[in-house]
């Protein structure tokens, strides 16, 4: 079974891993996730150093069970958090937003295990070439931050598959069993789901956030800020603003004018519905209520397995 | 099994339907693909009426299996087109790209079977009150004209599933087994491959588009002409022209104006790589030489066999 890949790297129950997603997965979240089987992560991308430290041990007390940091290395202060990661023993590291050359191995030497997201075949390549565990691989349907090309999760797993020899975990547009089942038969060792636990119970999201999520539609989402960094965002009033501005040929800096700082926060932390930037995938329209962490693996694990039952019969 | 609702409907082996293409899907490659056990559908979009009952008259001397027509409803001479459909006695009509509200009675009191094609649930939604027999849901990935909102068939499939009580053909980003076989899991009843089949031995696109696809790599289409009618292209001179007026904020009319009349025809049928425009879909990466469609049946059957026997061990 090709997902024995992905568990017994990471010792999981299940090839299920929580995305690091800003402002949604502090402790709570991904103790709950790691308790059910699952991988969680700690998002260190929305935490100033002291923040992260207080939910890795937070994270201590809350599970026995594997458990990891999402670190964007684009981050400002990269060395303070590799080296609070290092030094609060974290067992595995998910990276994304840069090189993969610069941390791994300084990583690994540390006995922590550490996988890259790419969203390309391209960058999978080069995520093995400097020796990471394995790779999320991300398609288009993903929320938030995405890659340049557009390649879809159907399109791009199986390329990556074919390209490289360590476990892929498949990301963008998986937040049910069916999904999941899917990502299996494209060749994928495991799965990452965001959104769905992005506004769980759990989730440390705004409860306006994860109101305005349950109501949205297929269609509500849409990646934008593509001369900037494209991002998928939950259509208000400031990606309204955004979408006119880029319809009529607006340049980066005027985007990263309107667009400031701290916009994620606002939307996602704060509320903030008309003036936050709300990241989430193409998959929101199909979460239409409050679920537990454990809800939720329940779910998943009957539909995955109803799913196989359902599609086992071969042509000849 | 699931798929038997597509096969008994349509009275075929596989469940696995050829796109109707401009340019590419004439005749011969229809009946190569019904004489395998598909559905092969001729693409009447770039046929003149007389064009098309020629194709429709070799079909019938080609092959004793089902087949079928694709129609774009937006199709200057349709009431001549549906005329030469019913007195041919066309077993099988596909139609996009306008509303099933005003053919499907028409041509199902005749006795032909009516599949449209969408890119939303809500057109789903909207087929199906229409009355017609199954549809075909068309991701984002997929080549050629597309849908506004960007829904992959990652997220479309199982929303698309839910929605209706009709058949439901997966589109987009389908081009092997693992992929039919991902879109079966997503609940689909069969699949439409497009690309694959436009490129193969029989499709009568021309030899210079053929190679131009055998040599893509991912990345090399795009969504472009989003304020004139959405269209997956392969970058090449004239994509790149569009695509640097749409940065810049072209309007409609202006993108209109370069596009003029006959693209397609003058990149997928006459070989202009520069100047034509080249309609394929994400999963062109993935095909890199001419196969014949004996072949193509042979590789997805095997592939998706496999599959299924990789995946069938449920969690507990």
């Amino acid at each position: 079974m090709n997902t024995k890949r992905i568990t017994n790297l990471l010792g999981i129950q299940y090839p299920i891993i929580q995305g690091g997603m800003v402002w949604c997965s502090g402790w709570k979240l991904a103790s709950a996730v790691s308790n059910n089987g699952g991988l969680g992560l700690i998002g260190a991308g929305s935490m100033h150093p002291d923040t992260l430290l207080h939910h890795i041990q937070s994270m201590k007390q809350a599970t026995q069970k594997p458990w990891g940091v999402n670190i964007p290395l684009m981050y400002p202060q990269i060395d303070i958090i590799i080296d609070c990661i290092i030094k609060s023993e974290v067992p595995i590291v998910f990276t994304s937003a840069g090189s993969p050359k610069i941390w791994t191995k300084t990583l690994q030497s540390n006995g922590i295990k550490v996988v890259h997201v790419v969203s390309s075949t391209q960058f999978a390549l080069k995520s093995e070439d400097a020796g990471v565990d394995a790779i999320v691989a991300e398609g288009f349907e993903a929320g938030g931050h995405n890659g340049k090309e557009e390649t879809t999760t159907m399109s791009l797993i199986p390329k990556v598959i074919e390209a490289v020899k360590i476990p892929v975990i498949a990301a963008g547009g998986i937040a049910t069993g069916k999904q999941m089942a899917a990502a299996i038969a494209l060749g994928a060792n495991g799965v990452q789901i965001g959104s769905r636990f992005a506004v769980c119970k759990e989730s440390s999201a705004h409860e306006n956030f994860k109101q305005y999520v349950y109501k949205s539609q297929e269609g509500d989402t849409m990646l934008c800020l593509k001369k900037v960094s494209p991002t998928r965002l939950l259509k208000n009033d400031f990606f309204n603003t955004i979408y006119t501005m880029e319809q009529a040929g607006a340049s980066a800096e005027e985007l990263k004018e309107v667009l400031g700082k701290g916009r994620a926060k606002k939307g996602i932390f704060e509320g903030n519905l008309s003036d936050g930037e709300l990241e989430i995938g193409q998959v929101a329209s199909m979460i239409n209520s409050a679920e537990s962490v454990t809800d939720i693996f329940s779910s998943i694990i009957t539909e995955y397995n109803n799913t196989l039952k359902s599609i086992n019969q071969e042509f000849i």
